[in-house]
């Protein structure tokens, strides 16, 4: 019932026919990822997360992680698993060669990482963490700090966190108390105490590395005073074996509604004084920049948790289309025949191909936005290159929040679809419901998602990018509208930009003397823009389907056509009715707390 | 942080102003209701609600129900409550005083009914399995019967259950296996399995009498073969006492997603052995009529559905609120001012409104709902009880289908609001968006209701009683935009009902050659309607809120009106793009299997 089949055909259509990967695989860097090395791994990762991983995951949400004398006890088999996993040499699929990555391009990592949150997402969450720590050293470590501690965690030898919230500093991280202390060699000492802490604390590896944001004694106030510090569950020798356990304890775990193989951890840095006063530490990059690191890792961050979406979307979807297909129940509204499955409904039917048409709207929309990554970084055409990374600064909130929320409905559906089954957890279906509630929250929640694309990415720079993108998306209306087949999804996505544009203007003659009103209405706006740029990327996914018939089989593509031209007449279509809320958003400046009830 | 307080005057407000229950109260057979007895009622179940039911909510939720020796054991201080809950004549408060019952309007009973929902839903659906088995009981029985078992089940002195679902009948009850067999004193024995049976076993009442849907021997096949018994736990002897114990067993409990406090059973009857074979049980009316039975319960049964949707909304709204008030993160866009709550930011404002917004909307619907209930029984105008009736019937999947899927909604962003701290169970939010999601699914998922209002509500009677709801609707909206301050919302109420004039159009003029199409679109005409009558009801409430100022606070009135045109400008306005997404639902008659991927 739980099965999981990696969507393999799904994936090499859109990299190869709609992300441009032959492309990006010809530029500087990138020549590795050769048509048959590609094959290759994507053929290798889906074997490893429907049978290795998959399987796991209903273990995981039974077994829960627990806290027995400062050790954290993760879920039967999650070690053994990481093991093979960071020995298949996945951890660093991604990430440089020089400290022991494999250096593939982003759209070729994406899939992979699609497969794995699919096949079991709080695993997953782990080598994830070594990816984002990975690369803040990179970034902004010393030569030192980068020789004893990068290529451990690109391999995947130790594990990694990210140590930011505390109780008073959610997302707002200018609260953040935690101290440290400068010692005469160089190093510091780390005071206070962090929550939510993703494998804070574990036997999976033998060691743990930190990231833990902090402030110096004479740091100013705000984000401006925060400083990023590498913080190792146990010292390292200059031989590089290990050596004394650092001041870091796990002292409690979060009993939460998904993701339960995940241990969510509070830690404490420092308090318990066997270092002598605070935990050990070593600052990552200059004092004061912790933030900023922070942040130039984020766009990488929130992609993750979007392609998050995706794969748990992809699960539930799987589960339900199984369940639709062997269920049977009822009688067929226009035939009266009995004995039919579920899926002959045409309500199972219409909620199945929104769920698929979602998907394939989200994946086709990361896919591209991965090769954008790439060709960002590595392509020799400065004009390609800049716009591809203005594209990824526009669109990764968008990537972020709306593939996660659009993720909540994939898998509200799943459950639906097994009417009374789903509501029990013995199905599983339960679980990707559970599990999804936290990706539309961490990394940002979806309202802080929208203020960043309405405030930084949007009204900053007066919408010059998103008009950029419009005039594409634009020309591709005029491909689809220009081919008889695809006419309806061009004219659609026309009057679907109409309203994005009316939108846009809207923000953008009263971004400054309205910003409240502007605000209530960014969470509108983020769902608008990713409609739309998921109607477009159906819509080039149908054109794409038209010049690929030598290589894929006519049904399929047919399929694609036919889920394109769903999702803009029955989703899409909802673009104007967000238009219309954005502007009338300035009703959400209510001035009398009566609004909210009398009570 | 989980403390409800009953909103009692939202609910005077609508139940006086919007509701007509001062017309209601003079109706024959209604006059009890008077203004203070409704006070007391009303001020007395907010108490029992907030003081006793609403602190064992998150009892039931962590404790969870067990099944030992075939005792089912329930949360701690469900017993005690129950007792309280049935000596307070909650129990039959809307039922018939022939039998105990306290024979107030449903308009009266239904604001009761939602406070107990809100304050523990797995608590309340014990009795309020005891009003559903009790009009079944009053409509169909034997008077034998109902001198035996109606007044212990109006009471509450007794349990009931209703026995419909079986492993391969769940939404398809044409497909019901199990039998009765008649004897010759005239009462029957019955053999099969049931599953999904809430309150089937538990030793909260001394006994518990099983509704139970079954077939003859010689019964016709399919759903008009259907009978309905009653098959008590302990047979009752002719002095009224209790005797052998029946051959009824829970075999089994299910592990659920929500709702932990109410023990879901798998029950078997008859396969025991120790009645010599079958369960002891009575037909309850005639042969073969026990699917009538059912479907003339069936409105009200949904209709405490569509009421359980506003109690978990309204409790989720009141501790999101809470939260947003007392908790402090990041700054003021607009003025740059730190240490504000968090109510204060935009997006949140927009959450907790539109939550606000969608309670009020639901529950205008179904408190005028419950009046038409009244209207239609109780009132001498046979004009008027006529078309109360043609309303009830109509709007009941729409008060079911639309009020539960909008709860799911408002359960949502009550997690959103909360941020990481809406993720951990401690917070408490998380229960109310998992015990929500049944709602969606129990008494008919949402396909069911919607394929019963396009199907037996709209396209059987080709439109009549929604054509005569549009004009009532349409009067409503040119009297708001006689009025300055409420023109806003009447002119976007008729926007909207043009939007389900052409749905309805639609609909009509393809019902018969086109069914599949007109069907794949009834989930998003129900949500539809659904909005359209909340954008009227909450237009009504701005209208009212205009004739009450001697009687409520001026903010409270003014927080009416602005809830209202929130609603109309920034939810109802999906209303054409529904339309639109109907009209084009013939996609989801796609034919090729190919468009669910390759997989």
């Amino acid at each position: 019932m739980t099965d999981y089949n990696a969507p393999l055909t799904d994936i090499r259509f859109l990299l190869n026919e709609v992300a441009g990967l032959p492309d990006i695989a010809r530029l500087p860097g990138c020549e590795e990822a050769t048509p048959d090395l590609v094959d290759a791994v994507l053929d290798e990762a889906g074997k490893f997360a429907a049978g290795v991983l998959a399987p796991l995951n209903a273990v995981g949400d039974r077994e829960s992680c627990r806290l027995e004398d400062g050790k954290v006890i993760t879920p039967q088999g999650w070690t053994e698993a990481y093991k093979a996993f960071a020995q298949g040499g996945w951890v660093g699929l991604g990430l440089t060669p020089e400290y022991g990555g494999q250096g593939l391009p982003k759209c070729v990592a994406t899939p992979v990482w699609e497969m794995w949150f699919s096949a079991n997402t709080a695993f997953t969450m782990l080598p994830q963490l070594n990816t984002g720590e990975s690369e803040a050293i990179l970034l902004a470590a010393s030569d030192e700090l980068k020789a004893t501690y990068l290529e451990k965690l690109v391999t995947g030898e130790w594990g990694g966190t990210m140590n930011l919230t505390e109780p008073q500093a959610g997302s707002d991280l200018a609260a953040i108390r935690t101290r440290a202390e400068p010692q005469a060699d160089g190093s510091y000492r780390i005071t206070g105490q962090k929550i939510f802490i993703s494998y804070g604390e574990h036997e999976i590896t033998p060691n743990i590395v930190h990231l833990v944001l902090a402030r110096l004694p004479d740091a100013p106030p705000g984000v401006k005073g925060i400083s990023m510090f590498l913080v190792p569950k146990y010292l390292v020798n200059a031989d590089g074996s290990l050596g004394a356990k650092n001041d870091v304890r796990c002292v409690g775990l979060e009993h939460k509604l998904g993701i339960h193989g995940s241990p969510t951890c509070a830690m404490s840095f420092g308090e318990n004084g066997q270092m002598g006063g605070g935990a050990a530490g070593w600052i990552v990059g200059e004092p004061n920049r912790g933030l900023e690191y922070m942040f130039i890792m984020m766009n990488e961050a929130r992609f993750g948790v979007g392609v998050q979406g995706i794969g748990i979307g992809e699960r539930a979807y799987q589960q339900a289309l199984a369940f639709a297909r062997e269920r049977v129940q009822g009688r067929d509204a226009v035939t009266g025949a009995v004995g039919q499955p579920i899926i002959q409904h045409p309500d199972i039917k219409r909620m199945l191909l929104t769920m698929r048409a979602r998907i394939m709207a989200m994946r086709a929309l990361a896919f591209t936005a991965a090769g954008w990554f790439d060709i960002a970084r590595h392509s020799p055409d400065k004009a390609a290159a800049d716009k591809a990374r203005r594209y990824v600064d526009l669109l990764m909130p968008v990537v972020k929040g709306w593939c996660t929320e659009t993720c909540q409905q994939v898998c509200y559906d799943a459950i639906q679809i097994h009417g009374g089954m789903g509501f029990v957890e013995e199905t599983g279906i339960a679980q990707h419901y559970r599990d999804a509630r936290i990706i539309t929250i961490y990394e940002g929640t979806t309202g802080i998602q929208a203020n960043d694309l309405v405030g930084r990415k949007v009204l900053r720079e007066n919408g010059a990018t998103l008009r950029e993108l419009i005039a594409d998306m634009r020309a591709d209306a005029g491909r689809l509208i220009a081919d008889a087949t695809l006419r309806d999804i061009g004219t659609r996505l026309n009057v679907h930009l109409d309203a994005l544009e009316r939108a846009l203007e809207w923000m953008l003659s009263n971004g400054r003397e309205r910003l409240g009103a502007v605000l209530a209405g960014a969470v509108p706006f983020l769902h608008l823009l990713g409609l739309v740029c998921g109607h477009w990327q159906l819509g080039r996914v149908a054109m794409a389907s038209h010049a690929a018939t030598a290589r894929y089989a006519a049904d399929y593509l047919r399929g694609l056509r036919e889920v394109a031209g769903f999702f803009a007449a029955t989703l899409a279509v909802q673009a104007p009715a967000l238009a219309t809320a954005i502007a009338a958003a300035d009703a959400a400046a209510i001035s009398s707390d009566a609004a909210f009830g009398a009570g």
